[in-house]
């Protein structure tokens, strides 16, 4: 019997040209748990640039991970500075009508908005590794911290509270985002598929745009729900006193915003036109009022602003109010979707950093010069605010938001994969109807409940043969493919957990009752083997053990000799320590569905297949 | 060109032979979508039997699904009635004893745990599908109504509030139980493990043997905590209590019991002497009792049993009381450990079924003699009781849930299946030191963020080719493949989702970045292909293209072709629907990994690959 592992005398003349299944090698428990502790937290292998380098150069290899600018600092040119230049003083002038109307977003003081894109762009040109990002203020998160903090406590009654409240969740949304990367559990991040973050922001838009119907009809008492029907209940019943000076006023500036939009997608070359025209319309707005004195006259400007620069705002955090809990959550969630959005976009500039992109910026260096840009209009420039009426920064807010709603992905998403597009409706119609909090809730549990059920409900379907191959394919998605006569092959396309092997019981029993029935009432040759496709299995746990143990002890009963193919490392792992492979049978597992086939065949052709007494033989037992 | 359709230019010459791989034919939305709902919730077709036959046929049939009765009634014969009355008895003489301590975990009557063995058995003979099953109490169900409803009611300062709520809970447990079955959701049962059900379990029976400490010792006064910490505290505060008749007793009935079983398990023939031994240890220890007047030095005894049968109380549901929703909890806690309980160990009897089954039951007849025997018992025999000691009924609870803490399981667990070793100890370990929820909980979050994590850290390897052959295989499970130069064979282990779309981008970055630094160290020939084998990926979703999409960019920036092999229907179907064939270029798309490395070893001999200016020739847009 020569080569005892691999041939078995019932199949010896075949199984010598058969390729044998391979038991990886044993890995030592703390080894291999080594290993998928570092796949799992370190996918991307951080430390791989140190490897083999001297300690003094792993330094400065360090170093430069933290600080960028230590890498291209040394090569800046005077070539790039005026790029930079440029582009910095671009993205200024985006910078400081967002910043004065996301500010708004969140019921915090105007001034606040430009320091936000006064301090972080300075922290980010010399951390950054992106040259492109433009730092600055963000709708979505503003937003956010408006209407979870607005829920708690009134900005208008209680100003000092509800600032101090930003602040702490500020804080908590960096340590959290911090943490995050320390620990790296960034994958947290991943729960929230491209099709939430779609439906989410869409959503977020609009809750913000239905909020500014408060500004451009001039209306002095609105809700402080942001949920549509709230929304639309308070602004229809108080239609008489809607201002039209001031939806005129609005209309007519979103229309120029638009417009100078839809001209620079169209012609890509003019990106400046639409990147000036918030600060034209700044500037057209506040001469507006000032020569016609509409702010006698139901148009609300801004009002005093004050000059100068703040002292940081460290006495400033409240660990102790009551209301904590509130700005825990807020920081928690606020940081959670700015990383999510940050990351889902991060790839195709949004905005403030297309517009840099698009103005040609060389380094982080941009940054620099917009802080210079907003610091110098925070010193000279804020008493120009006065006069900005209110509508005009609505009608900033809604043309940026018009370009958040993503109408074009979800119509993609419909097409190409029904499901996701469920999960972008649930988190849209969650965020408009009800809150923030519901509408990611909705997504993430739609978007986990698929990944459930796809391990839950795995397909299962027939392989034939393709006509003068060795090749088994799906007969479901090749129709040319053959039967192979009295072989049943199934695939089994996800890995066997405890979580489907009760439904794979159920499932393998009626293809086979299924085939058996499809053979009796053609009356062809009788079923005699069953072969698993186990390509797709990536792993079992003790419970799929189970399942195949009981699989077996079905096909038995009915006189079907079990056959697997292809069983993967993890697979024959588990197998082999649980002794399933005593009880198949060594010689009834194959490397291919073709060779699994081709041995069927043999034995049809020799000698009877439920040789019973074969079971009993020592030979089972190598 | 002729054959358009899978000729190309540039590789015509290898096409020819290569077999295409088909995009399945499209399907009405509403057809595939009623498909899988189907296979969601009915995947064992349970209308399969009622097709093609007549309505009379049909209605029968029906009857008989739900009245098995209707089934085996009419073949009845005065043989089988012979074989059941044996068993019947003998599942008799072991529900009883069963019934009265059973009833004790639960803090009840001890009447009402015989109650159970005489109605439940005589609704099951007719309806239930099991001839082997034996119908009644069941300890880790009493154990939950005992301990859950405990927290909130004192049993002997309230019994009357604690029975209703009792009667209730198991009207909301069996009102569950039947709307997973009609909802068809009983998957939600599949997410308790056989691991988390092990350690449930074994953890349920210490828990259960540790508040038996209670009656072995003989003490008055005991925790209603069920935690191990609580209970040892509560034990060793009162020594001086301790009742050393009592506890002598006890040790000698359990050893009698143990002895017994271990007799039984290795001498099946005589099952019949472990069946016998409580019911023995009663008779035994009661007349003791009686004779000796232990009761009047320490031994506490059932006392006084109220005779005959107790009118139905329906009446007696609390749906108004505050502790309604206490009630509703542990009724749907019940309800689904009693579901999974069931249908874990429903393929190996346990205990009493095993008896049922060793007494050679013939059909669910021997129910209904077990239901004559015990109402008897109520009848006429509950005074006999008066004296039984309750050491006695400790002893028989012990012994009985000894065998339930399967620790060759949980050995057998931590040699295949490391993390369901842990989910088992989860389980073990939440339930003895804190309570059955937080026992429950433990194990099914574990449960599930393997199956996240799966999903989330699929994995990935590196595909070499066996020698004399066509076969392409892990070369970590295979040493003996070769690589094929210039070639990177990647196989993808997963369905490539939003969990994962990230790790994979970047793992897949980093595969090829050390592939590039291994040939550029080992000076061979570059990289020029990168081969996905798609054969474990059994679905994508969007996020998934787009990481498909980045990962294209990512190969053609560094003069890469990326080339996909045996990508399945629903992955062909998606890709084909976001264009990106047509990205990637129908001709890089192969049936086999050996077709696609043969395709590409072909061009690598006869011209460059990185010839750009193809991907803009009009057949790839065929």
């Amino acid at each position: 019997m020569g080569n005892a592992d691999y041939v078995y005398p019932s199949t010896n003349e075949y199984r010598q040209c058969a390729h044998p299944v391979a038991v990886p090698p044993p890995q030592p428990f703390f080894k291999s748990f080594k290993n998928s502790l570092k796949e799992t937290f370190f996918p991307d292998d951080p430390l791989r640039q140190f490897k083999n380098k001297t300690p003094s150069r792993k330094f400065f290899l360090g170093l430069q991970y933290f600080l960028p600018i230590l890498e291209w600092g040394p090569r800046y040119t005077f070539q790039f500075l005026k790029s930079d230049l440029i582009s910095g003083i671009t993205i200024a002038s985006l910078a400081i009508p967002q910043g004065i109307s996301y500010a708004k977003l969140a019921n915090l003081p105007p001034i606040l908005g430009l320091y936000s894109s006064f301090i972080p762009p300075l922290i980010y040109a010399m951390m950054g590794s992106s040259r492109d990002l433009a730092v600055g203020t963000v709708a979505v998160a503003s937003l956010l911290i408006g209407s979870m903090l607005g829920d708690e406590v009134n900005a208008t009654e209680n100003p000092t509270l509800y600032l101090h409240l930003a602040f702490t969740a500020t804080f908590f949304a960096g340590l959290l985002q911090a943490s995050l990367g320390l620990l790296r559990v960034g994958f947290i991040v991943d729960f929230l598929s491209h099709a939430t973050i779609v439906g989410f922001m869409g959503g977020a838009a609009t809750v913000v745009i239905l909020q500014q119907l408060k500004g451009i009809l001039g209306l002095q008492h609105f809700t402080q729900s942001t949920d549509i029907i709230s929304v639309l209940r308070s602004v229809f019943s108080q239609i008489h006193e809607w201002r039209w000076e001031s939806g005129v006023l609005g209309a007519v500036f979103l229309f120029f915003l638009l417009l100078s939009r839809y001209f620079s997608k169209r012609r890509p070359k003019f990106f400046w036109i639409s990147a000036m025209a918030p600060l034209t319309t700044v500037i057209l707005g506040s001469l507006l009022v000032y020569l016609t004195h509409a702010e006698k006259h139901g148009v609300d400007v801004i009002g005093n602003l004050k000059k100068g620069l703040n002292p940081p705002s460290f006495g400033d955090f409240v660990f102790t109010s009551p209301y904590l809990t509130t700005a825990v959550k807020t920081g928690m969630i606020t940081g959670i979707i700015a990383l999510a959005e940050g990351i889902a976009v991060g790839r195709r500039p949004f905005s403030r950093s297309a517009v840099n992109f698009n103005a040609g910026c060389k380094t982080a260096m941009s940054n620099v010069v917009m802080a210079i840009a907003v610091m110098f209009t925070l010193l000279f420039l804020t008493p120009l605010f006065h006069y900005t009426p209110l509508v005009v920064l609505s009608a900033i807010i809604i043309s940026a938001m018009l370009g958040l709603i993503d109408y074009e992905a979800a119509i993609h998403l419909w097409k190409v994969d029904k499901f996701d597009f469920v999960v972008c409706m649930g988190a849209y119609i969650g965020v408009v109807f009800a809150s923030v909090e519901v509408g990611l809730v909705i997504a993430v549990a739609i978007s986990v409940l698929r990944l459930l059920l796809f391990v839950a409900r795995p397909k299962t379907f027939v392989l034939g043969n393709l006509p003068n191959s060795t090749i088994y394919r799906s007969v479901e998605q090749y129709p040319t493919t053959n039967d192979v006569p009295g072989i049943l092959i199934l695939q089994i396309d996800a890995p066997i957990y405890f979580a489907n092997s009760s439904y794979l019981r159920e499932r393998i029993s009626r293809w086979i009752d299924e085939e058996e029935d499809k053979l009796k009432s053609t009356g062809e040759t009788s079923l005699q083997y069953v072969i698993f496709n186990m390509s797709a299995v990536g792993n079992i746990d003790t419970s799929g053990i189970s399942m195949l143990e009981e699989v077996k002890k079905i096909t038995d009963r009915r006189g079907l000799k079990l056959v697997l193919a292809n069983p993967g490392a993890e697979v024959m792992k588990k197998l082999n320590k649980s002794k399933f492979i005593e009880t198949i049978g060594k010689e009834w597992i194959y490397l291919t569905v073709g060779e699994a086939v081709e041995a069927c065949n043999y034995k049809l052709h020799t000698c009877k297949p439920d040789a019973t007494n074969e079971d009993s033989q020592p030979w089972n037992k190598v």
